[in-house]
């Protein structure tokens, strides 16, 4: 079987521990074998994406073990202050959280936006 | 013609009144005949498919009796103490929000996020 | 290449301003010349295309003028008591905006929802 494909979409912070819910809800719906997911945070969200007293930094680097790509857009990097080495060692950097989202929905990706 | 075939996703409980406009509104605009529609809630928004004391009761049965679908997410259910036998007979309950809405995406349904 | 097609959407007029930057940081990231973007208001949002006093007016234009397709709800605009001509010039009135947002989908439309 081909894998369910889905780009989850985060651009408030406040959103974050329900994106998280979300994703872990959909793994043991689906099963994680049969899934790619990817996780797309812009604005003030990636800030959820920071080392520095980060309270979903276990629940992130589960993910991220499990397979889940975090990925942190440049422009709200930028815009924030936020340095590429201030971020959690296993997050991806894309040049922005927009295009990325839309290269995914092209090539078939399912979208859910929190 | 193939019925245009929209899921409507709603995850905070504010956002019902509008989200139910937005239903109706696509009706009248292409036409009850020509779509599939389905309503997808999680998280805390499940508590407007509750039976008691509910001010959206007449316009979502309403809209059941014209097909749409409404849905309730399971995990949220658990999450909040709500019984199936708490929610509107006219509600089914799927087992997580965001794997209908992944699955319903993958046949080619649009996704609205009021 | 085939173009990139985008739809966005907003609701809530407080989110004009971050779906600005999405737009322009959209454009820059894939280059403008690779991509047809529609932005579609519908519910309050429909505000922030109004010509009075509008904070937004000179990226709205500029937007425009790169063929950015800027759409209003005309149910929002009847419940709001907003006229056609209260709009600025370059503005495209649609007949329901989620109908416009199910109709792009369904021809390959990718959604995103700031």
């Amino acid at each position: 079987m081909d894998k369910f494909k889905v780009i989850f979409h985060i651009d408030e912070q406040d959103k974050a521990d329900l994106m998280l819910h979300n994703i872990r809800n959909l793994m043991a719906d689906l099963g994680e074998e049969n899934l790619s997911i990817e996780m797309v945070a812009n604005s003030t969200a990636v800030k959820m994406l920071v080392k520095d007293t980060n309270v979903f930094a276990a629940t992130l680097k589960e993910l991220a073990e499990k397979k889940v790509v975090l990925c942190a857009c440049a422009n709200a990097m930028r815009d924030l202050g936020i340095q590429k080495d201030e971020l959690l060692d296993f997050v991806t950097v894309v040049s922005a959280g927009v295009g990325e989202i839309v290269k995914k929905q092209t090539v078939g990706w399912a979208y859910i936006r929190p």
